[in-house]
């Protein structure tokens, strides 16, 4: 399946009104299906996303969740081929190692609900750090703030190369050298982190405490968790963080910078780790 | 509690590095719950939104997820005080009216997820239209396109008057004669839909046949058709649409604009409707 799609579609511009062929990004829902031996498969999760690298999809969401702790736990990831006339692969079976227990608790038990303290954001940082996030250290290597500027015209140009409809959110892993590890993209932000996360899984470089996360729209909650859950330090986003993504890296001691664009950019928290 | 937050930020540019004050939009949990006379309140939804129009956010939920179909179904909403130390309003408890009947599957079954015929895009349009969706009209009033570029002028200009932060999506209803009936903003587009689609409902507004829906950001699935719901025949996106969302417009025979900006924008659908 294709990550993006033709159409005819119309374009108006003061002047004139023309038809013409557009490329826009490909949505589907994807389910993620959990497989324990002797057990009928789990549906865990049913997510729009753009396809491409959807195993590193659920690597990354079974992590960042909390649900697996490690590659190991794994035992194959495959497309479930669930109906006869099943030509589109929109569902990934997960088969757990024999012997590896699931916390399914955690499945149902979102990190921002919590009934004993209630719902607010106090309870949603609790959580988080009950759900095995990594403990960050305190000393990971710092970035060069000119070297900010340059991350975010690499981004723009990856994006300007594999993005041709300008509906796609990126997230890239950097190291402090410059040097882009990985960078994945996709309808929903969360998904865009996720592939990432599930590709450093494959590529054994959990936890990531070298690395920055780049992603380019906003800093939301989910996206800060998701980033902690993989131990990375250091958030950089092109739009605007929200006040509960900033009160989390706070009190994980993370950095995180936003409206990195047009030559400047906030730092939030942590600005001990940009020099 | 308030819908932005002042923190302490270092604003770097080249150069220099100096420490300001700066408002972050703010992001806490909601919990929406079912009240059914006789049994406990039910959970139904936790999920990130800006504080403020929280009952029409629940209210346009609920209508859009398909749960109730009118105002009359709810005899009461308010914030429920279900903790001793509860000082912030995170859960709004909505009661229906005595003998109405909810059909709680359809809070089980996603819209992109059917067992009988699988998880892809066809299936999740099938859903829609089984979904308690509006026919829309095809005949409903056109919107000029030199309309369309004093909208998003108006929008972005509402937008800097109440977003300080750059944080928040706005959703906004327009009439053709360029009126600004609704608008309403969050962390979370799909909550600035629920609350202007709330909003509406309590203005006696469905179906709303005759307006024009704008979006600050990217037209996803889920906007779409959360618009089909309150019978809304137009979506304009600042930002670009997905496949799947233009899917659906076509199947509804609705119209969709997308990259309205910058004096020009592009119609994927229901070319028209905009003359």
């Amino acid at each position: 399946m294709k990550s993006t799609t033709s159409v005819k579609i119309w374009k108006v511009t003061q002047q004139q009104r023309i038809e013409k062929s557009d490329l826009l990004a490909v949505e589907e829902p994807v389910e993620i299906q959990l497989g324990i031996k002797g057990k009928p498969p789990k549906s865990i999760s049913v997510t729009m996303r753009t396809p491409g690298h959807d195993f590193e999809l659920a690597l990354g969401f079974l992590f960042t969740e909390g649900i697996i702790q490690s590659i190991d736990q794994i035992q194959n990831i495959d497309y479930a081929k669930v109906w006869e006339t099943d030509k589109e692969e929109n569902v990934v079976l997960v088969e757990i190692t024999d012997g590896v227990e699931i916390d399914f608790q955690k499945l149902e038990r979102h990190f921002y609900t919590s009934s004993s303290c209630g719902v607010c954001g106090k309870a949603s940082i609790d959580a988080v750090k009950f759900s095995g996030m990594k403990e960050i250290p305190t000393k990971t290597p710092a970035f060069n703030e000119h070297l900010i500027h340059q991350l975010i015209e690499e981004l723009r140009e990856k994006q300007a190369v594999f993005d041709h409809t300008g509906g796609l959110h990126a997230a890239a892993l950097f190291d402090n050298s410059g040097k882009l590890h990985i960078l994945r993209e996709d309808v929903g932000r969360h998904n865009a982190v996720d592939k990432v996360i599930g590709a450093a899984i494959l590529n054994g470089m959990i936890p990531l405490h070298d690395f920055l996360i780049m992603v380019s729209g906003r800093a939301s909650f989910e996206l800060v968790q998701k980033s902690l859950m993989a131990g990375i330090p250091i958030m950089a986003a092109v739009g605007a963080p929200s006040s509960l993504a900033i009160s989390l890296a706070k009190e994980a001691g993370t950095t995180v910078m936003g409206f990195v664009r047009d030559g400047r950019f906030n730092i939030y928290s942590g600005a001990e780790r940009i020099h």
